[in-house]
């Protein structure tokens, strides 16, 4: 079960003017699965995206990439297409055929180009997208579309999650209040650079497109990226900011204005809420781990030294045995490739308790210490490099059986 | 149990004229192991070695490293002492003391100077080693040196590994049989860079300290470089190379000489055995994977191909479920991090069955091809870039229950 984790209820997500959800079953997964996502979207709706960096993204992600840098400012985007269960990736050039029929198919039911659509899968890779079944399907998920379907929508979503992942928030912003509805899908194969990650956040907020961008890719480095379960990089990443001007606040169009840093924050806080929650569902996740270091000439070398922790898999197997290891931290400090770093100069916490400081094991540490927050559900390993003023934190989860289960045996 | 392994018998283990082996039970690890080994050599052996890139490298190396470089003419390394059950890693200015002392004691009992002894210690990290029971089991150790030991001294060296590692190789220099016999032990905590990882390669072929230096980076490079279990580094690794020069061959002193070509070659193959078997018997491993990545624009680029893959933990348990999981094997490849990577130009092979090409399944590949390969017990993946000529092979294991089980549960 997810560490920690108090889903959304439904009646908690708020909806967002100028945006419609319908869900459906389209076939692609086992009987009874809505598997299929169409969000529509009001006329002259700001979209903006990041998707992953992996040289082999999937054809949905080649195409919206493309949809979204021809908008002009005659045509927005109208339509978004998600299924699960397939993620049309590995699947060369007929996959980007898929890719834009789909498209096509969604914008002739919905009057509009189909460059004004961006499509998203995600599922098993390398298999033919089922294209019959999506198309046939399209036209009950276009009659179920309505503002209230955002938790329907985040379990349509869903892969090899348990839980659904849905979050609103609304701020004020120049005495209006503005709401921010959020969901995303992802539990395993989650790095920087995203993961098998969707994630998909409206704000009625008016802000221009150029400031919408802004904030996705803020948003973006301070939570998705921000997440390892497996230090896989998936093909089909992607994370969208929506933005429908609903909401009648003054527009924001300068990043000095301070509604913009409002907006940021808020979005920021739902994109890290629904992050974690992919951390906290990560495939057989036992512990929710926080991993943040400090004192680091730049943030770069606090990523690489956070990420050093965060992938190995001798610390992720020593955090599900509840073993406060610390060689095995101080290892993985030790090849995270910093240049010129003085190992005996840092200190290493696990939570409050300072653990090994001078190269070795603290003065008056007692393992029972390490010991009672190793056992906690959620910890925080700190490490003080003291050679610089940078810090970076990422999450993280433990390395359990259950991971290996869930990834050897996912097609049974 | 470990994936085709067929370990050495003790008569199969050359002896090394120069060198002899003691072994004896210091109570380190538990009642009735060997967990001490001394190796005695003769006056004028030459000693060369590498060790750990990780910058929290345990105290044992950093004192070897030191009387390594210390090392002149008139002095030579008389003795190596090596304990299992604990790493003297992580334990500070202490440590450093204890490994000092321990190296005292042997040139006491051995009539050297403290320089002239190289201590390595493989366990467990952060606790203090038991100097005491070292010291006081030294006496036995020395007094059961023989040169026909190299057999119980592959099994005093080991931890989690399950079985012990050693190879004995002759070849011929310039009409006289020069012998190479090695040990190694190590599991897990596999990477390049060396790995809990200790190897001890002796020869009588007289060959010069430079050239010597040089056959030992040759073959790390060549073989404990090149495999990975869990892509943690050690604080510990070390790989040593001793020629006693007792064999007679014409003395090996240019690098153009045939016969240093020969012996590099043989001292090389004896590495990659014992490295080799280091995977074969990865903690939980139940499949030997190659991994060989071909016509890229360099050696470097076509290793961060090749580890990515061998990295991968989804990767890894794809190999474990028998499953051939082409998608994450392309993932990883994508993620490698290779500028410019047209992955719709390169080819994916499964042994002999090629699985993908033109970005996607290759044509002509049927499941049951892949699923074949899957099921052995040895894998070759193998990347055909289509950029360069350039080439690198590593090997590596898959990601089991029970390596994870190995590694929660060691300490019980």
């Amino acid at each position: 079960m997810p560490v920690n984790f108090t889903p959304s209820l439904p009646e908690q997500l708020l909806p967002i003017r100028g945006m419609t959800l319908g869900i459906t079953e389209a076939g692609i997964k086992k009987l009874g699965r809505r598997d299929l996502l169409v969000i529509a979207l009001d006329e002259g709706t700001k979209v903006a995206g990041v998707f992953t960096q992996n040289s082999f993204c999937a054809a949905p992600v080649i195409v919206a990439r493309e949809h979204l840098s021809k908008l002009d400012a005659k045509s927005s985007i109208r339509a978004l297409i998600v299924n699960t269960g397939n993620a049309n990736a590995g699947t060369g050039e007929e996959g980007i055929a898929h890719a834009r029929i789909t498209c096509a198919e969604l914008a002739r039911l919905m009057g509009c180009a189909s460059q004004q659509v961006l499509p998203f899968s995600t599922g098993v890779i390398m298999e033919p997208l089922p294209l019959e079944k999506i198309v046939e399907a399209l036209p009950a998920a276009v009659a179920n579309l309505s503002a209230d379907n955002w938790f329907a929508a985040s379990q349509a979503i869903m892969t090899t999650d348990i839980v659904p992942k849905a979050v609103s928030k609304q701020v004020s912003l120049d005495g209006t209040t503005v709401t921010i509805t959020g969901i995303a899908k992802g539990s395993g194969m989650i790095h920087p650079n995203m993961a098998t990650m969707l994630g998909y956040i409206g704000t009625d907020a008016v802000v221009s497109q150029h400031l919408l961008e802004e904030i996705v890719r803020h948003a973006a480095n301070n939570s998705f990226n921000r997440i390892t379960v497996d230090g896989d990089i998936s093909t089909n990443d992607a994370f969208i900011l929506i933005g429908t001007g609903h909401a009648g606040n003054p527009a924001i169009t300068e990043k000095t204005d301070a509604a913009f840093a409002t907006l940021q924050d808020a979005v920021t806080e739902v994109a890290v809420q629904l992050a974690q929650s992919i951390v906290r569902d990560g495939e057989g996740a036992t512990k929710f781990i926080t991993v943040r270091v400090e004192g680091g000439k730049t943030p770069d070398e606090c990523s690489k030294v956070a990420y050093a922790i965060a992938h190995s898999p001798l610390v992720k197997t020593a955090f599900f045995a509840s073993d406060p290891n610390l060689g095995r931290i101080l290892a993985a400090i030790g090849y995270a490739g910093i240049e010129g770093l003085d190992v005996s100069r840092l200190q290493l916490y696990l939570d409050d308790v300072l653990v090994a400081e001078n190269g070795g094991r603290a003065h008056g540490y007692r393992e029972q210490d390490g010991q009672r927050v190793m056992k906690q559900s959620e910890i925080t390993v700190r490490v003080v490099l003291n050679r610089g003023m940078a810090s970076t934190t990422i999450w993280t989860c433990d390395l359990s059986y259950d991971y290996v289960k869930i990834n050897a045996d996912y097609r049974s």
